[in-house]
């Protein structure tokens, strides 16, 4: 199944099924076009991991690290499919990140690597939106990755079954391919994720880790279409306005 | 007036006030022996200052930086008035920092300093804990500073006539004094703080930045006791525990 949360048409909050093109609640299926998708999750954080595909890595310079490379990002900075995104303003160099988004299902800590599918409720797909001017000058990076809108997140949290290990993940903008990669090529594996995490933070019903990006990040423009495709999961879109 | 969250000896989660010995709500005096003190608010995130001290910086071979440096604490790091908090296992270096707390009275973006006040419910008062071990190693202060129990707050939110300009910051451990100054030293004033932070994020009501700490950071140990003091504000104390 395909989890969605969704404003319905007399503005009331569901969480109900995806099914491509509708969503249903309580037997009662509307076109997309008839409701608001909203975040398929309310996280209190974002996990997210830098540098965990090689050639990303490799692209920007950095060496894979020798352990998770963490970062945050509060719920300020959460999007949803069909919303639009508005880059800060003033700065020249905003990149797209394709991720697959781990949903957590239950509160926890200290889980170990063998026991983290017991606390993965699905899968999501994010944009980890980056504002390189600065993320490359600030030690700690909050200016570069969480401010308004760099999370755009859904459009579904996916039952864990439809995830296979090589899924594909991918990225448009305007139509064009930008990332294609697949999340086989992940360097640290997500219970080695969850295990590291959860060593240091209790992680809530909802929260997320985003997983990383693979080589292929690029620029964002006022007016762009971003598709974020994860196969199995499904694509998410959105769109970008420069202030 | 000084706002206080506590449970009262039913349970109940109540918003009242500090009297110093006791709290009240609804014409009920409770000793603080009977109740638990909760953090004084619910922040989405806690958006701290590094660096904030031109002596702080020093003592830890910094230099002090050109525009407010920016981190991270996520809801998970809260702990209260009277708790004991669990250090993170097998550290070596975890450090207190005494640190002024503003909370966030309304949702609020791009809010001019000269606008400032009027986003401001209050201050409180934070304990910044820090695992150095990490924090001197990583790229963003994740395992360093967002582990469960890095954030003490409270006990209060008092309102903002109780804070003078040049109110004394002071943090004892089992009754020695380790930090002694005055926000007076602050390089990047609350107001300033608050245009550069709402320049890319929202803070919502609740939201507590925490301005930095001077000079004095010092070991914290299994069976510490730490009582951290902003004139006027009050005196934050709790107990510290080696996993």
């Amino acid at each position: 199944m395909h989890h969605v949360r969704f404003r319905d048409p007399a503005g009331a909050v569901r969480s109900g099924e995806w099914h491509g093109d509708s969503v249903s609640f309580g037997g009662e299926t509307y076109d997309l076009d008839e409701v608001d998708i909203l975040p398929p999750c309310e996280p209190s954080k974002i996990v997210c991991i830098g540098r965990n595909y090689a050639k990303h890595a490799e692209e920007r310079n950095e060496d894979v690290p020798d352990r998770p490379m963490l970062f945050l990002k509060p719920p300020n900075t959460l999007a949803g499919h069909g919303d639009t995104v508005t880059l800060p303003a003033g700065k020249e160099n905003v990149e797209h990140e394709a991720e697959l988004g781990v949903v957590i299902g239950e509160q926890c800590r200290n889980v170990a690597a063998e026991d983290a599918d017991s606390v993965i409720a699905g899968y999501t797909i994010l944009n980890d939106v980056s504002n390189r001017d600065d993320q490359d000058i600030e030690k700690n990076w909050v200016r570069g990755k969480a401010f308004d809108g760099a999370a755009p997140i859904g459009p579904v949290v996916a039952d864990p079954d439809h995830l296979a290990d090589d899924a594909q993940i991918s990225l448009r903008v305007n139509g064009e391919t930008r990332q294609d990669s697949s999340i086989d090529y992940l360097i640290f594996s997500i219970p080695e994720l969850i295990e590291e995490i959860t060593t240091y933070m209790t992680l809530e019903a909802g929260d997320v880790i985003s997983t990383g990006t693979p080589e292929g990040v690029g620029p964002l423009e006022d007016g762009d279409h971003v598709e974020v495709e994860v196969e199995g999961v499904g694509v998410l879109e959105h769109d970008v306005r420069q202030e």
